[in-house]
């Protein structure tokens, strides 16, 4: 079956083909895609991802032609290979850790140090005591101890709360004793836990003297250093296949009564005291707070570029896909009309192409808020630090406002914008018709080792609540009278002002006006749920789901600011082509009015806009855009920067060998390929030839 | 590893115990599983499904244990033995079709034979003459021939008429020439081809004289029978992994100029005269026409059972799963809030249970018209048959207007219903939070082996091209004044007669109203488009995303009535106890009120509800139905009859041993766990110790 027959290799494409047809699209689009990638990733982020790609593809390990036969435990293996070779390359070249980030955005699988580098090392720098960073960090750092960050368990996520796992203070002999009462207290889903970690950070419920005073972070060493067996009353390892991200060891574990020194809880925020045996009460939670924060900051900022991916190879696969002739066309128009040319195919991808670059601008923004607030937050009084102390983020006040805004913000934002990819992926997959359910197209697997983002770092639905919270208190302030201190209150005090006006917003004319527009809705429902909580009284559990579409609607609004106030950048005009920057404003008000459509009720509802204006931009306004942008699509995708090696497609090739890449891999490729089976049902035999499994040694 | 210490073995979930909460649910509801089992499927089928699943657990082979875990090599080799035996029990149980279809159904994945079953048998049936059945049929029957059905290609899926694969004719031998002129006339997709088929069906375009005439199924024979190589001139093969039906060996195959009989061409409705070398017209395309509608139909049909068994899996995981306390709840009341308990995974989960019996009845409904129709075509005069000759589904006449309909009818509803599902088993899967990623769910590869059904058989984007070509022609038919004959064009007559008056539905008020009000929005719709094409002469590519929208309001039309007429069946208050149907009542306006909720704007612009009615319909209404249904979720799900067999889950097990199922396979049956890794990056070894390949043999 390796070999294949000269006439078979002799075969080509019916034209045009694929490589001709995408060279014409880039012909027929004046977009400056030099320019475009400059302003959406700067000049330094493409250089460095250039040298990063160079070194990665000079390595056999990294090669990736078999990622998408394996089954689980060869995935791991490959997996394993190549976080020791990375880690190698970046001790070597001295990578830091933006250079590393965009060695592993190349590779672009979940690798099995991904949460000893994440989560451990962090969890360490940011709440160990000098002494325990000597103790442990120098060892993590130096890849000696490979540690995770145990929180989650089999029977508790998101309320971590009620965790069981116990940490308990004996006072005799200064130890605590971790220890897992039941089996929902197993920790699980930790990531390089499953077969990687010697130590973990696990967090439990620490208990003095019969007192539970709630989840706190230890050390615990878990795995001989030089054997790597599970130490004594230690019980762990992998939880199993996924959905996706099968690279990484997900893992679960249990103590039994396993006893660590004091030095084991890490102490920076609070400790016990061994002299006092007394609990030292955390200085300052809103710390430890703003790692979660920065986490859902990055989530908000990678979605453009994760929904990018999905976008470019099924634009470039549906421009060389041609099927059917269209019914009006003129009888000298020969041939079969490209895929990306018929309007049902347009609306699900072209407004998924707007969507990249809101989600984008939005993470941009995102963080430029996260950052500005850190330095305003380092700038602060002791004083103001005084305040915050034993505050959880709901109940902080008028001086920690700033956090409150921050926090509302990433938690809605990180919520709309995860799902927001994941969907979309999702849509490009299934836009491509028949070959979009081949591995090879490469959306499917990013698809699934994407989704869990969905989840993680705050359930998308557990997180409206936050939001709700913060905005329900937002507008009860501004019914207090408070002067408006941020865009929130803002909008809420604006909307008062006008509400015996009532909107009149130019969407179809004006772009501030889709803006307006969006802050209108956003303001009415604010209002609309405070009046069912606080005058109706109803119960918290009754509104969650309005709750739910409160903060959706906050966050688009607020997606729907960024890319407009984007483009409004004084120095925009220098940086862009007037063609590119035109075409921008076209993705903006594409993104705006499709989303706008397809939220419409709501819109009628709190009287934002006209059902007539809804049905113009329907069937008017969004179809013209489609028609505008079509010409762009291509050189519109190439501007997100993918090398071939990191696509990881036959669909989405750049050069557009779609049919010969889809060919090669089945026929060449394949393990699969390599067996003769024997077909009938009454023989026992099943494999008559395999020559499959001696496979992974030759390649 | 495979040795769990003492201590893990005598932990056991924290109380209350998931077999105490599910006991606990089951007491709370009067609803009579037995009835509505019976009620859904027929004791017969149930009876069926018993004695088949009793056959299945008694063979090992059919152990699902291992499933998850294995690579696609692994997973296809075990898909064989299964099919295999599957054959042989077939054989010695004289099972027939239904019963092997049960028996396909609780094995829950797609086999190597599917395709010969499916296609290949049917394909000779219908199209071959008695001297084909001979030479062809009878040694398929008997599994001497593996067969499959090669119609889709590289380069065309969805326009079967562009195929490029050729079957030239020479008169001089009577032969005809089997060929691929290109590399994108590979054919591609093909079940049961990459590795079992020793013949294919191969659809090509039939070229005499040089002159084309559109596709024709071949018999080519591709293996030798003995050795099962590929024969000469013929290139096959596997096509690869997929995102899902990786059990199944989805082939390629070209042919470099190979040589068949003259009786390889199916014949039985056209042919090659060998004397005149002359075509032979096919005397009724609509036959073959039928078998496609027929093939939709059980696809709707089937569309309940498949997103049941998620709904199944998430309700009985999110009663046993417990976390946080209700904000709201009394001091006095002590521990966690059933997930299930809170209205935003209800407005998830609830709906899509409502769904499943909509759409499990509408599948029943269009059943009964696809076999009606059957009966009345049967009975048509040959005089109507000669009107048909010739003629596409789009051009029939008044004399084919039950086929028509029913195409249409078919069309829109494989394309909702289909959609429905797969959409609906993500949104299970996603409502489980982290443990809905673990493949031990049970949702995830049901969704990614399901999820193809949104593109074969009619892309569900394409067919509503052909939904709305059938309901504008209704249109026109009724302005011209045409009596109505079927129920599109009763609604059409009804719109126009009352578009002057308009409409006052009391959809909170009156089942049949809610209907009514589903009719109008479609026929409101149907109109306006006819408006754009036929009065405004909009481009035909300009309307396809309202066509789909068309298509998809009809559709949900047609699903509303469907379930609300089986409501009002005569017989139904002797099949059902009073509290059984109260229920079922409340789960039509469930249904009908939470779609017309999320497809509100077309409801508002039709003018076929006020924004208030929606507004109540959203916070009342559904709220209301929401709490009222929510005592009886766990023995409604029970009513749709999965074993665990078939379920294969930690998280839907009819007992709620969730969490210790989970444990089990995670600790005891997962390969990963088998081995002991070199975790130190500079250590070139990967694996200190693997005892995860000899696995297989000792399962």
């Amino acid at each position: 079956m390796a070999h294949v027959p000269q006439w078979v290799r002799d075969l080509k494409p019916s034209g045009p083909q694929g490589s001709e047809i995408l060279a014409q699209e880039r012909d027929g689009s004046a977009v400056n895609v030099e320019q475009l990638k400059t302003f959406l990733f700067g000049q330094e982020a493409l250089q460095r991802k250039q040298k990063v790609l160079k070194v990665l593809q000079s390595e056999k390990v990294f090669e990736k032609s078999q990622d998408y036969f394996e089954g689980r435990t060869d995935k791991f293996e490959r997996a394993l290979a190549r976080a020791k070779k990375l880690r190698q390359l970046t001790v070597k070249h001295g990578w830091n850790d933006t250079e590393q980030r965009a060695a592993n955005d190349l590779i672009s699988e979940p690798l099995p140090y991904g949460l000893h580098e994440g989560m451990y090392l962090k969890t360490l720098r940011d709440q160990g005591t000098p002494e325990q960073h000597e103790k442990y960090l120098k060892h993590a750092e130096a890849y000696q101890h490979i540690g995770c960050y145990a929180q989650t368990e089999l029977g508790h996520g998101s309320n971590v709360r009620g965790l069981e796992t116990t940490a308990t203070w004996n006072s005799d002999d200064k130890t605590f004793t971790i220890h897992s009462p039941h089996l929902t207290a197993s920790k699980w889903w930790i990531g390089s836990l499953g077969k990687m970690a010697n130590h973990a950070s696990v967090m439990a419920q620490l208990i003095i003297d019969g007192k539970s005073y709630g989840p706190h972070p230890f050390v615990v060493q878990i795995r001989d250093l030089k054997t790597h067996e599970l130490l004594p009353n230690v019980y762990a390892g992998d939880i199993g296949p996924k959905f996706g991200y099968n690279t990484m060891d997900n893992g679960f574990l249990l103590f039994n009564h396993v006893k660590v020194p004091h030095v084991a809880m890490l102490a920076r925020f609070s400790a016990v005291d061994p002299k006092t045996n007394r609990y030292l009460k955390p200085s300052s939670p809103t710390l430890v707070y703003g790692t979660l924060t920065w986490v859902r900051s990055t989530i908000v900022l990678q979605s453009g570029s994760v929904l990018a991916r999905g976008v470019t190879i099924a634009t470039r696969y549906l421009a060389v896909r041609r099927q059917f002739q269209d019914r009006d066309a003129p009888e000298w128009q020969l041939g079969e009309n490209q895929t990306l040319n018929y309007t049902m195919v347009q609306i699900r991808l072209l407004p998924l192409l707007a969507t990249c670059f809101a989600l984008h601008f939005t993470g941009k923004g995102m963080m430029a808020l996260y950052e500005a607030n850190q330095k305003k937050m380092s700038q602060r009084s002791s004083k103001d630090q005084q305040e915050l102390r034993g505050a959880g983020p709901e109940e902080t006040q008028s001086g920690s406002d700033l956090l409150a805004d921050l926090h509302g913000t990433s938690c809605g934002l990180k919520s709309l914008c995860s799902q927001t990819a994941a969907e979309g992926l999702e849509a490009c997959r299934r836009a491509m018709g028949g070959h979009g359910y081949s591995a090879f197209s490469g959306v499917g697997h990013w698809f699934l080792d994407y989704v869990p983002t969905c989840t993680w770092e705050g359930d998308n639905y557990m997180l409206t609540q936050q939001v709700a919270r913060y905005l329900l208190k937002s507008a009860r302030s501004v019914l207090k009278g408070n002067e408006p201190n941020n865009d929130t209150t803002e909008i809420l005090a604006h909307y008062l002002k006008r509400q015996d006006v009532g909107a009149a917003f130019d969407i179809l004319g004006k772009d501030e006006d889709i803006v307006a527009a969006y802050a209108w809705r956003s303001a009415y429902f604010i209002f609309e749920a405070l009046r069912q909580r606080d005058e109706l009284k109803q119960s918290w559990n009754s509104l969650l789901v309005q709750f739910y579409k409160l903060s959706r609607a906050h966050s688009q609004y607020l997606v729907v600011k960024n890319f407009y106030e984007t483009l409004q950048s004084p120095s925009i005009s220098s940086e862009l082509d007037p063609e590119t920057l035109t075409l921008l404003h076209k993705l903006f008000r594409l993104y705006a009015l499709h989303t706008l459509e397809s939220e419409s009720s709501e819109f009628f509802t709190s009287s934002a806009c006209t059902v007539s204006q809804i049905r113009l931009a329907r069937t008017k306004a969004v179809m013209q855009l489609l028609e505008e942008i079509r010409p762009h699509a291509i050189r519109l995708v190439d501007s997100w920067d993918f090398p071939d090696f990191q696509l990881n497609s036959s669909l989405g090739r750049y050069d557009g060998k779609v049919y010969e890449d889809m060919f090669y891999r089945a026929s060449e490729l394949n393990p699969l390929n390599r067996i003769t089976v024997d077909p009938y049902p009454e023989s026992a035999t099943l494999f008559k030839k395999d020559e499959s499994r001696n496979l992974k040694g030759k390649l």
